[in-house]
């Protein structure tokens, strides 16, 4: 984990969604789990504080994976628009909106189809791994994840 | 503190840095320490999560308390512009900038004189009280708030 006792005070937004200092990662190991055009950058991820503050990045039509786990998300959007299933239902949204993913709740994040969608995520430190779907639950879904 | 377990999964921004069911607080008790045209909202507060992140909007030419603390800071501009002192340095902000305030450390925020300076701020659930300088601290500092 990130060493942020060398965290210069300011780090300057270069545009575009890129920081100084703050590398574009992998959004998750290629063929963990579904997903589609999805980066991931650490703003804040100093071992020694209880949480971490991430930037996601979806490219327009792409998605996040479908998971849940213990720990509870804290999201704001700050670009462009999309959705988010969390639990059984689907929500629009837009700039600056924020969504609460509430603890072992299925959640995804879709971009719309010709806007990215861009969204910081407040989690704690120490967090349990996210679970996939099973067939049962996909079942179960389904008539969400295709609207 | 706020109980989240009745927060909406999704609350809309409903423009201008507002959103549903978020309070517009006082940044602080009147009198209790200087500071100029600050509000508070507490966006994701609950009780047993690590952190929270607050919103602070400081209206153009306003400035917010000088004073430090054990507990670290991680902040991103959302809007507007401005500046901060972190320390014995002065930077200038725009927007989704990145601030590390680390612990200990006098820090400020102004917008600018024509601007609002809104941010987002993360901070443990469980922290410190913060500290105002005294004569000495103004002294060493003054060299930077006369900048």
């Amino acid at each position: 984990m990130k060493d942020d006792t060398k965290t210069p005070p300011v780090r300057t937004h270069q545009g575009d969604f890129h920081w100084d200092g703050v590398e574009v990662l992998k959004y998750k190991q290629e063929g963990s789990a579904p997903f589609k055009d999805v980066t991931r950058q650490v703003l804040f991820g100093d071992a020694a504080f209880p949480a971490q503050l991430r930037y996601f990045a979806v490219a327009p039509g792409g998605w996040t994976t479908l998971e849940r786990h213990e720990h509870v998300h804290a999201v704001m959007v700050i670009r462009g628009a999309g959705r988010c299933i969390i639990g059984d239902k689907s929500y629009d949204l837009k700039l600056h909106d924020l969504v609460n993913v509430p603890p072992l709740t299925w959640h995804q994040f879709h971009a719309a189809p010709e806007k990215p969608l861009g969204f910081l995520c407040m989690v704690p430190t120490e967090r349990d791994r996210p679970q996939l779907p099973m067939q049962e639950d996909l079942v179960k879904l389904g008539q969400i994840l295709e609207t």
